[in-house]
């Protein structure tokens, strides 16, 4: 399985419990879209890739090379996973928390963790890193300073932990994975299906569409717009709808939608992971 | 005019393109809740904010503390600009293209220059930086290396500029920046709605709230859902629509609205600007 390295990120994390008890090696790449180059050249059996609410990459890229609009691609959506991130404070072994004088991770690392930070160290400086792993190489060697980042950092760079779950919002901060193949995933009976969908930018043109699926009983998970510049009289829309492909229900609707839209253009089924 | 710091930034190039004719002076505040507190406060008369395709900060973030899933706020949005990032390459005084060995830059600002990279500086190695700013002043001293950033960094940190206009899609490369204040804007006649609604997560919800739009004739122009983890029975939608919610069709649709949603706020009326 492909993820975006370098190892020690909150995706490496993903990728480990993911594989967990799958006959899988892990194997990393340096951005997302060799991440999926290397899916379509079938040097992995599968990608994993953050979708939303990431710290590491850029999330439209995904959807963008999944939808079409930087190239063809074959690839499809083959799972998600949803993924509880948790922030860890840690430094070189030995150090204790009244000792530490500079915070060093990533700047959504610290948005996440600012009550935190702002009631257990005031005075320490913060230092925005480019990752949450380029803090902890740095600071494996130095003391007086300490990294947020998850807790496979402290073992790859053998930090101690002064303290875990860190993040102000325990409750509500996740990452959406996707897991990406060259085919859709098996029907479950518990399945979703993504799929983005051109549409005339006209009043109405939206509603006319989500039409479709609620004369099917068909429910949306998701539903995000992008305007296309330089083409203002289209809009794209990207959509979750519950149901596999390959259910009644969902090729009806379907075949029903293409009345309505400019395109279709299916990215995946997959077992819906809540 | 309040703007996301520090110096250097594509945040600060919108703010100063922006005010260039107006009697503002502009204050840098290190985070994007800085520049909203200071609105809040009336440090600022105006925020300037990105939205939407940013390499500085988080874009979620700004719209969630615009519909109060952060906490209560009265900031209203104010107006809109439509930035286009161009990314120049910068180095030391006198250095050549072909000296470079080494290329300093945020990793979505490599990520929009990659195919200029691999066919000009295929052979130079590239480091990520928490920001182009960052980049720029640790270049500014340095000999064969080079950073991606915006031309006002040239200025500020005294670099020459090597290449110009390197991102690889001219056409697209936009960051929206949202104006936040403490009033709507007044009506103009070109103006959009920017709002947030809830909705009970079942089949054809989010269908029957458009049909109100589609009723009065009202052009939606972004929607985008949020699910609200650990309230799996209910979703937000973030909306634009076209029109100033002080005009009497606008006015009809909201209070129509107010029927089949769990709630719904007005994020502010704005001129558009596009």
């Amino acid at each position: 399985m492909g993820y975006l390295g370098p190892p020690g990120t909150f995706s490496e994390e993903a990728a480990m419990i993911y594989c967990a008890d799958l006959p899988f090696v892990l194997k990393e790449y340096p951005t997302i879209d060799k991440v999926i180059e290397a899916v379509e050249r079938k040097e992995v059996t599968l990608g994993i890739v953050p979708v939303e609410n990431s710290l590491e990459g850029s999330v439209n890229l995904t959807l963008d090379i999944l939808s079409g609009i930087t190239g063809v691609t074959k690839i499809q959506i083959w799972g998600e996973m949803i993924h509880k991130i948790r922030h860890y404070l840690m430094a070189h072994p030995g150090q204790k928390l009244s000792n530490i004088k500079e915070i060093y991770s990533h700047q959504q690392a610290f948005a996440q963790c600012r009550l935190f930070l702002e009631k257990t160290l005031p005075g320490a400086a913060r230092i925005n890193m480019s990752s949450t792993v380029e803090a902890a190489k740095l600071v494996s060697n130095n003391i007086n300073k300490a990294i947020i980042g998850s807790v496979r950092a402290s073992q790859l760079y053998r930090l101690d932990v002064l303290q875990g779950g860190i993040e102000d919002d325990q409750e509500s901060n996740y990452t959406r994975f996707l897991l990406l193949g060259l085919d859709d995933a098996p029907l479950t009976g518990n399945d979703k299906t993504s799929l983005v969908i051109g549409l005339p930018h006209k009043a109405g043109s939206l509603h006319a569409a989500l039409g479709v699926f609620a004369q099917f009983g068909i429910n949306l998970t998701k539903i995000e717009s992008r305007p296309i510049r330089g083409n203002f009289g289209q809009y794209i829309f990207f959509l979750d709808i519950e149901g596999h492909r390959k259910e009644t229900d969902v090729i009806t609707a379907l075949k029903e939608l293409t009345k309505t839209t400019l395109f279709i253009k299916i990215l995946g089924s997959y077992p819906r992971s809540n």
